[in-house]
């Protein structure tokens, strides 16, 4: 096995979400998930902290991505075409990932501790928005619910397009999702 | 000092929040939070399961006031007055406890496992909200968009309600970040 291994991280995130959905979260070990990718458990931890790391490896990139979408929306982009924008990134990679994403959403359900964490990273991603709209002159309310909102949007979305059976795009549930929103809050 | 202690547990969270708030969440042991408030160990663990749980106290307490409300509203609310009689009964009860919610609050913000548990919280708050209107007969995804949002808004009106230096009610802040967020949302 040569020493340059540029998949090795890929290899980890397969071979645990393969090892957490045969035999469970708890039951399964760093060494175990290192075993099943062929690789050694200090490959491991050059990689991820944890086991429960595994599971949010994207979370950095992805977080980038919306806060870079909404930095180089167009100067003339309001409130909700910026909001859009950033959303739009995200939803963008995580298309792609749809099968992954599919095997990986009862593995988090299945633990409370992969749950909280799930909620954290949201909450990240609604601090990292909230600042981007705030950099692009947003005012502090404005930015901090705009953001709130967008996100929550996103996670109902993702959460029906990860259970739905056909292939309806992401993107097609989030405008979805987003028009009910507003008919609801709307419907005084 | 007698063995019926009927405050024996509203001791015990005066003194951990003081300690907490003195010498930092981590800094804390049980044993000092016990000593603190006059009580044993043995007392503090049959109240609560650790020192992180009491902060979230009264959180189970306050999802069935909630439940409670949206299932005793009157026959012909519709979903938004549903809602809003949820709130309004979680309102009440924040209300009253917001000088202790003002101290609780830097602490929470210091400890990225005490976020998670508040993000927690306010999940399953969202989780009981949305079976308590579908139970109302509201249907599932308006049920699912209407709770999600519901709790955003009583979080980020509680988060301004705890750092305003007047005296504004909770509810005051409530419907105006419900205003705001319609109208965020209906500027289209």
């Amino acid at each position: 096995m040569s020493r340059w291994q540029p998949d090795s991280r890929h290899r980890l995130q397969d071979a645990a979400l393969e090892l957490y959905l045969e035999q469970g979260f708890a039951a399964t070990t760093v060494a175990a998930v290192a075993e099943r990718a062929g690789l050694t458990e200090r490959t491991f931890f050059r990689h991820f902290a944890d086991k429960r790391e595994v599971l949010f490896a994207n979370e950095d990139a992805l977080r980038e991505r919306l806060v870079d979408a909404v930095r180089e929306a167009p100067a003339e982009a309001g409130l909700r075409a910026l909001v859009a924008a950033g959303l739009g990134a995200v939803v963008d990679e995580l298309q792609p990932r749809r099968d992954e994403l599919r095997r990986r959403e009862p593995v988090i359900a299945s633990q409370p501790e992969l749950r909280e964490r799930e909620l954290m990273k949201l909450a990240s991603w609604t601090e990292a928005l909230e600042g981007a709209l705030r950099d692009r002159g947003a005012a502090p309310g404005d930015a901090q619910l705009s953001a709130q909102s967008a996100i929550g949007v996103l996670s109902v979305a993702a959460q029906r397009w990860m259970v739905a059976s056909g292939d309806e795009l992401l993107a097609a549930f989030v405008e979805r999702v987003d028009a009910e929103l507003r008919a609801l809050l709307g419907s005084a």
